[in-house]
């Protein structure tokens, strides 16, 4: 049995919906980050970096979005959340995962938490650059749906769920995924998954998930 | 046969070292960024980012340093370079692998391209922030060896390699990776690797292996 930290809204929602996609037995901990219940001594000797998502996986805590998704799509294979090791897939599977991580949810973490990269000064100026690199980013998604339902291969991947995720993130900045023609065809489809639906259900997310 | 597009001293390198651990047959390609043959029409038909690494696999380019390692690493199970899918190490393997590339590799990005976070105007406190989030990483990295000699498990992994290269990438930085103990102590083990001299002898890079 699983024990999720997470927090309604944030990157802990991505494991929570994996956690509903795969259909198996959880118990979520949804932290109140007002009550600062992510920085208790307690949580931070499960993720020391005081953020969410954290994981409990056989008694070990386990951390990064990318890198949860990543191992339950592996300790669940019946669900095809990943293409196998071994099969052609694995190259831009591997190579989106990493991307989203290295190259794309830091421009987030710039965009959510302006002050972290160069301090309280340069706030504007972070925002606007990370704006830029976000808008780059979604861009190079939508060109790449062009012709396809899903990022790699032909079938809904943890690459999906996290870009689904990001783009969510999106929702309330000035060219949201929404915008370009490709995502919103993508994200219409995938925003009809039920695992998605109870996920905004069990957060209490009420916008978004419609629109 | 694989294709590597690199560049001494950069994320390729990292990739040539994994190739020479695998004692694969491979062609690199180094490119000169002084020239910008990384910002080629040609090179950003390959990695849209212009910058290295990018492999060629099975005739098509894969690109993230991260992803390569891992995919390298899962194309050749017989070199032991990372945990096998279904053992408890993969929890730890992933989880430290998207570490490196979604929370301490970026900040190496901010130290060394300190104009891209937030303009001209805040390059002095982009590298100051950098390099404080450099140090909690080294130091994080550091604590965790005090009783290891490697990050995952009991044997050399991907992991050990991204660390390394990015460790390296301290050696001319206020406190580079070396002045912790347990870090340098690692480093020190795994520059006696044959593979990691063959890299530092065909990258011409002369500094840091012996030091
Ligand atoms: N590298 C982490 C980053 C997670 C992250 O930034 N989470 C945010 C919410 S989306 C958080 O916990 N923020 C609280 C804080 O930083 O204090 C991951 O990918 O899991
Ligand atoms: N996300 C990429 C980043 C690679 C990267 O930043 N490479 C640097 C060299 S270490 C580069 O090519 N820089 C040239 C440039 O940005 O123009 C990866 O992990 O592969």
């Amino acid at each position: 049995m699983y024990k999720l930290y997470g927090s309604p809204s944030t990157a802990g929602t991505a494991i929570h919906w994996m956690l509903l996609e795969l259909d198996v037995p959880f118990e979520a901990v949804l932290l109140d980050f007002d009550k600062g219940e992510h920085k208790t001594p307690d949580y931070l000797a499960l993720n020391p970096d005081g953020v969410v998502p954290t994981l409990i996986v056989d008694g070990a805590p386990v951390t990064q979005m990318a890198g949860i998704v990543t191992l339950l799509a592996e300790r669940h294979p019946e669900a095809g959340l990943a293409p196998p090791v071994g099969s052609s897939e694995r190259a831009p599977y591997l190579s989106w995962s990493f991307w989203l991580a290295n190259s794309f949810q830091p421009h987030f973490r710039a965009w959510f938490y302006p002050h972290e990269p160069a301090g309280g000064e340069a706030v504007d100026a972070v925002k606007e650059a990370a704006r830029v690199r976000i808008e780059q980013g979604l861009a190079r998604l939508d060109a790449h749906l062009a012709d396809r339902d899903v990022i790699v291969g032909d079938r809904f991947s943890t690459v999906d769920l996290l870009v689904t995720i990001l783009c969510r993130w999106t929702r309330n900045m000035p060219k949201p995924a929404t915008a370009w023609p490709n995502l919103k065809r993508y994200l219409d489809r995938i925003r009809q998954r039920p695992a998605l639906r109870e996920v905004h259900a069990r957060e209490g997310l009420t916008d978004w998930i419609d629109g």
